[in-house]
């Protein structure tokens, strides 16, 4: 359970409350404004606020006084054309901020992204929840024998289910034993009163990296593509890439056609080197090319026939 | 004249609008929201979007699920507090994007700031308007004696003349020979339809810094805050600082608790080195220090006196 | 032991090699240069690289086309004076690198520094080693009553040694498990032939946060002061401030004259509001004040009153 | 004239030192350190510092403790390898530093790379030099008709004429009024004792955009490859193509692997969209496609056209 009632009654609350604004709307976005899409088992995505729409990058890339759009069609055609000469400036105009809630790992690797801004829960200050990821038996996967950072094959149940006591157990022994050094039950009171509590800033640090914390993350939508082009690729991490294809979701409800746009000359694009491009031309000049013949190496010959859709 | 007719049309259209939002609202910005402020003789500063309010920053400094505000003196104080102590995620959650009009030269310092998003009319792209900046005569002053950087007594009325003279006839002749090089009239038709016009990204390297240019803006409070404790400062160029006093209006209107934790903390406040410490320490208890039995530098010793209100 | 005799044979075998370079040389540094700097009970901080010295401080901000120093004294008043008054572009021309081994809950507040340039050693990639944090008797601190993010008293012997026992307990369990479920022995060799490992990106998540990581770290010196006026305050975290301190003496064997402007005017340095420059000047006029006649609110008041070496 | 006798002297002078260091030399870079590279009619691009070489990537990829060197092949491999998956940190790890002297409206495109350290002269503080930039008579093209900010066909010799007449004469005329406003002749002494200068602040504002002005310019490798990839690109405006051009041998001195892998990977790819991709795919399935027939619009079949060698 990723919010307790007490939390959802804070959030109906905050979405039933209405203002009158000048600013420009997404009514996609406001429909799901505030919402937790959860994630994973215990984790959720929310949009907590924006600014701007598709407009705001038209708007900025003509430098206009008033809304700066012109037909659907036209301002469709200049988004397209904007991101597939990389014109970024103007996709930085629209700015959105979301509360997460993700495991301490997955945490670690998002965080790597610097151009966002960012509020965590303190551990120093407060107490963490009791709330720590355990994948789905599906997603305990072994160590790829060709990949030296994927996944491979699922494991047999036995093993799966042993992986899973263990997490389990360990972490439900961390928790308890980080109550313990804190001196402080499940109620928050004080367990022992003969004894003080250990520091915050110290206790936590018997936590495991699979407990959940939180966030406010707020960043514009060029960064936010960037971020999700890494995250909600085949090669991200599967803990990661549910984050980023919810968060493409509220892309799409919020900016359609820029999320058009990064679909097909972004997510579904593919870049294909100088040696690549020759090979290309090759081919289509009608000569018949193997690896050997085509001066790439065996890796990037593998990639460029996948993405021709050549591979046997 | 900063705005023509049709872009005053063009703004009030907009500001006629009125949507529903989930947002949190800033009743103080909505009021001026896009409207031309006046800075300079041809310049302005339009406020075009926002994002969060002085509840933003309780919000995320609480990573809270709801509003996160308590009573509104609880609030100063926090905000009060993290302003006190540095502690400036929690400003970096709200963000603001203004349409700005200015002087290239003034154009130049300002983008020296590089934790913005920027949007600038292009020259290459399109035809630059013939408006130029005049200082007022008693922003004309001489070179200051003391100060490398900084202007000194006004110029005598005769001088002040010659230089308004020689400025206005410079960018005048400068904007007339730009439309030669184009080979386009006033109303944008071609002037010679014998000739090829100069390529526009060429033509424009014939102005002078004093022209205006214009762009989208956007930051977060943050960094806005940073941007104008520099820019509203008696060091900075009058040009800028003119600009950066009626933002600073702005952020009243938009986050007032902000705005005067700000005020005190930050361009209010003075910063005192170990040394300046010492020597204060050293009059409070009772003792006559000059500058030679102080320890410091003359210029840091006549800055600390003005500090104090001591400066003979 | 935070270093393999493998690694201290490599380390040793980079500091025999000398290069001649046209580059500006700090002899302090290359003194030092690739040395662990031990921290903590496993960590450490190594220079493996840097651009600049103090000259090239100098050198930005007159813009020279040779070395642009003058007498180290004319040097020293300048660098000074950029210091304190903010002018922060030239101290961001010199560049650092660190190698740095450090518990993973450090980890997780250093990065919160965004302007730094990281590679961490990859848990998806790599075996993490068997190397954990267990803090000095010490620093088993309790909570502090006054300060929610703060230690209080040491904790008792016995107590002490409780929380020892636990953190050493869980953490050689949780490392334990790791490589059952990865299947690997601490040789690296394969424990169980007939079972797979389970995904390393997956296993590291029973790591608990006293676990060490490393990291490549380069910042410029601008930004690495400010990291360090946070880190190395009294109000940061131990075990990251024991990093700071250790750099701060690599920050001086660097470039003495900005570490000591640095020490004077913003380490040592004391920021007053608006509100207390007002309380100071009314004291130095002889004013008798207390807490209810300044106007400052109690906690201000008293760090007004601490700054000033009048706390009772 | 790029450089004055006495600047040339203090480079020569700079460029006889010779110090031992333990860092990593790159042989190609020390070879033109300081050297003044000349571009455009008074320009330069000088390198005047750096961190690292092309075995600093391989050294952060792997986090070793020694040179993390192998063998040339497999570090050349492993570079290819991170260019390709865009795996940017690595290369992040090497700085390089450059004193550039350039045309103002080059210097306002230039800047809006956020990414570096910069230092500029300042003309708040100093007089600028009489320099300023005139096109060379082949650089003189008309407006483009295809293409709103790109040139078409260079003028006839008589309109270049009238426009190099324009440019010098406005220029020549600007900078004699700075002259004037300032109250300094040549040598720097006083014009007229009479009389005060004009603040330089101000003075400043009469010169045209084609003055040169200079800075120190600082970024790592990764940024640079980023700025290179669009600054060196043909859709780049001649008069910063010309310092990107000259920048990217620079790189191929200092980190040959690197500058190998940046040109086939990034300078000579070509990103195809998911619809591009589908009608190269249906092309080399043999089916006869034209742009009605792909589902493009006209723009990018003909984009496409062109990265096949297709075009008509």
């Amino acid at each position: 359970m990723a919010i307790t009632s007490e939390q959802q009654r804070e959030i109906d609350a905050e979405r039933e409350l209405t203002h009158a604004t000048r600013r420009v709307v997404s009514a996609g976005l406001e429909d799901i404004l505030f919402k937790a899409l959860p994630v994973l088992d215990h984790g959720f995505v929310r949009v907590v606020d924006y600014m701007g729409d598709d407009g705001a990058i038209v708007q900025a890339a003509r430098v206009s006084y008033g809304r700066g759009t012109k037909k659907v069609r036209e301002d469709q055609g200049l988004i397209n054309y904007l991101m597939r000469h990389r014109h970024s400036t103007p996709f930085e105009m629209c700015e959105i901020k979301y509360h997460v809630k993700l495991p301490i790992f997955v945490a670690r690797q998002w965080i790597r992204h610097r151009t966002a801004n960012v509020n965590e829960y303190s551990a120093r200050y407060s107490i963490l929840d009791n709330e720590f990821y355990l994948p789905a038996p599906e997603q305990l996967a072994a160590q790829s024998e060709s990949n030296r950072q994927g996944r491979g094959d699922v494991l047999s149940g036995e093993q799966a289910a042993r992986v899973l006591d263990v997490l389990r157990d360990d972490a439900t022994r961390a928790y308890r034993h980080y109550q313990e050094l804190l001196n402080v039950a499940d109620d928050g009171s004080v367990l022992d009163e003969s004894q003080d509590g250990l520091a915050r800033e110290l206790a936590r640090m018997n936590l495991s990296l699979n407990f959940y914390t939180q966030w406010y993350w707020k960043i514009d939508l060029h960064n936010l593509l960037h971020f999700l082009s890494l995250r909600a690729d085949p090669h991200a991490q599967y803990e990661i890439r549910v984050y980023a294809d919810v968060m493409l979701d509220t892309v799409k409800a919020w900016v359609p056609a820029a999320h058009a746009a990064f679909v097909d000359y972004r997510m579904g694009a593919v870049t294909l080197s100088a040696s690549a491009m020759q090979v290309v031309r090759r081919m289509l000049g009608g000569e018949r090319i193997d690896q050997a013949s085509s001066g790439l190496g065996k890796r990037e010959w593998t990639e460029l026939m996948t993405a021709l859709g050549r591979a046997e």
